[in-house]
């Protein structure tokens, strides 16, 4: 575990009455933060996320990992932890989170009972990766001061996400967005029901990959699949046929929402000339077209939405002046 | 002009004030009522539209009907005329109304202001067709309570409107829910600027007629190409192609917006099996699969949303009790 100070020479000490802690289970890293109550960063932790070993050991490990986090800020900022805020993928239900096939056990995790538990706090708040990083774009990023925007992650995976009146959509049941389920209603498409998804399964960062290696009969990546544009004519016509086959959704959510501003994130969003392409699309398509920017947060982005998280479930759960910050019985850590 | 007590043995008073003023400038004909404050409908009128003769032509002939409209209220009812809402195919703006090609004229007609000074009050409100009936449908109809669900009109056009929180969805220009222009991502499609609207030439109640007479060699209607389903083989194909592809987008819709409700309105909501046939998509694609209903209102949709809108904007913009209603200084009528 590297636990990292982020400013050894301007010391911040924590708030009032303590500090917050951030916490984003990404693909290959479990990425972690506290922050003064009002969101400045005090220290970070990182881990491998290893999602393999189930999802039991990769609480284990976040929970040692974390603590030893907690400590050092309070040894060091002083107070005590508030409140938790968490990034996942999938959808958070309390018996089990949704939609991530890629964390075994995943799905039989409450993962809100555990935070709480593990944490020994009440205020904890669990978010969708790609919503995480649409409110970090949102509150401090590409999507700040706009009234009604969308986000696109086009990373490994393929989701979205709508900003409006600051909000990021939660949906029915926190699935808005998820349009790697989308069709492209041709025949043969793998749907849900059959475990496809199959919009992700066609643009996706590893899609293309699988595509190309597919077309090739050896094995490339997505990196190498595009180094290949120039050079292989049959690369280039598949890049080309999913690139438009993505502005054409992209397309398709704008007419929906009618946003201002559409930002793109992701791995994906380094393809060069992707906001053009997509601007010039939107131009001859879209009867008022948004303008279209790159993503303000990277590879931090889920870890900053976290933040912002918790900094607002903290708030929203304070107490009146004067009485004590909410708190389990539990015993302290 | 037809102008219609609407229950002569059970007079209403109009409210504390006065009586407000519903307006649906729909394909065919002009609707109009006369409500109390609190919606209840007192006198209504119906016009035809005749759009083709132009807006200023089309306004004379409205206003002609609604004082006439108005005085009888005012004669049956009391009070004066305090609030009106309109609801219009397009996207109001301050200077024209955009994207109602079917109404001349109305590219340059103030809408707003004409019908402020028209009718003398300052508490005018104006919304598109389609958004005035999810309004409608999530006030009094089957998105009632509903806290996110989609309303899609399938009439001789397309749209839909995205009901969050009990709100329609405008979004930036106003413009959200016009998924007439959405692509089907198939080559050849006649885009926005280049005068097209891709899907809804495709899939509209309009669109099937056209296609159906294209494939045929001869002129049917809509409902023609659907009589002749059992009979035809290749209007069965065309059928099945048509809706097959408007379900593919009203199942990206829902991947997108999450709803717990899916409300089908519009001529197009009564073709047998429609509801059946896009639940069963649904349920293979969607993660969180939301019931479909057939909306709560019919032909008279739009003009129940402009009663709700009337309703709304005179709350909205009442003065605090004690000072006089909102007013315009112009003359009375």
């Amino acid at each position: 575990m590297h636990v990292n100070d982020l400013d050894e020479t301007r010391r911040t000490s924590a708030g009032p009455h303590g500090f917050l802690l951030a916490i984003d289970f990404g693909g290959t890293k479990i990425a972690m933060s506290t922050t003064t109550e009002s969101g400045q960063r005090l220290h970070e932790a990182e881990i491998p996320t290893l999602a393999q070993q189930g999802a039991q050991t990769v609480m284990r490990r976040m929970f040692d990992a974390a603590r030893a986090l907690i400590a050092t800020t309070a040894a060091d900022a002083g107070g005590e932890l508030l409140a938790a805020a968490a990034v996942t993928p999938g959808i958070v239900e309390p018996d089990g989170v949704r939609l991530a096939p890629n964390n075994p056990g995943w799905d039989r995790l409450a993962l809100h009972d555990e935070l709480r538990r593990g944490f020994a706090i009440q205020c904890v708040s669990i978010e969708t990766d790609v919503k995480a990083a649409a409110l970090a774009e949102a509150r401090c990023g590409a999507l700040a001061g706009v009234e009604c925007g969308l986000y696109v992650n086009l990373g490994t995976g393929l989701a979205a996400a709508a900003v409006i009146g600051g909000k990021v959509l939660r949906g029915a049941h926190g699935a808005a967005g998820e349009i790697g389920y989308q069709l492209r209603g041709v025949p043969g498409e793998t749907l849900f029901a059959d475990g496809g998804a199959p919009l992700e399964d066609f643009v996706s960062g590893r899609a293309i990959g699988e595509r190309a290696s597919a077309l090739l009969g050896r094995s490339v990546t997505t990196r190498e699949a595009f180094a290949m544009r120039e050079s292989v004519p049959q690369v280039n016509a598949l890049l080309d046929d999913t690139l438009y086959r993505l502005r054409v959704h992209i397309v398709n959510l704008s007419l929906m929402l009618d946003p201002s501003r559409i930002v793109i994130g992701g791995g994906m969003a380094r393809i060069p000339g992707i906001a053009d392409d997509l601007r010039a699309l939107l131009k001859r398509t879209v009867p008022y077209p948004p303008d279209v920017v790159i993503a303000a947060f990277g590879h931090g982005a889920a870890l900053q939405g976290a933040i912002v998280a918790a900094g607002d479930a903290w708030r929203a759960r304070r107490v009146p002046p004067g009485l004590a910050p909410l708190r389990a019985v539990a015993p302290a850590l």
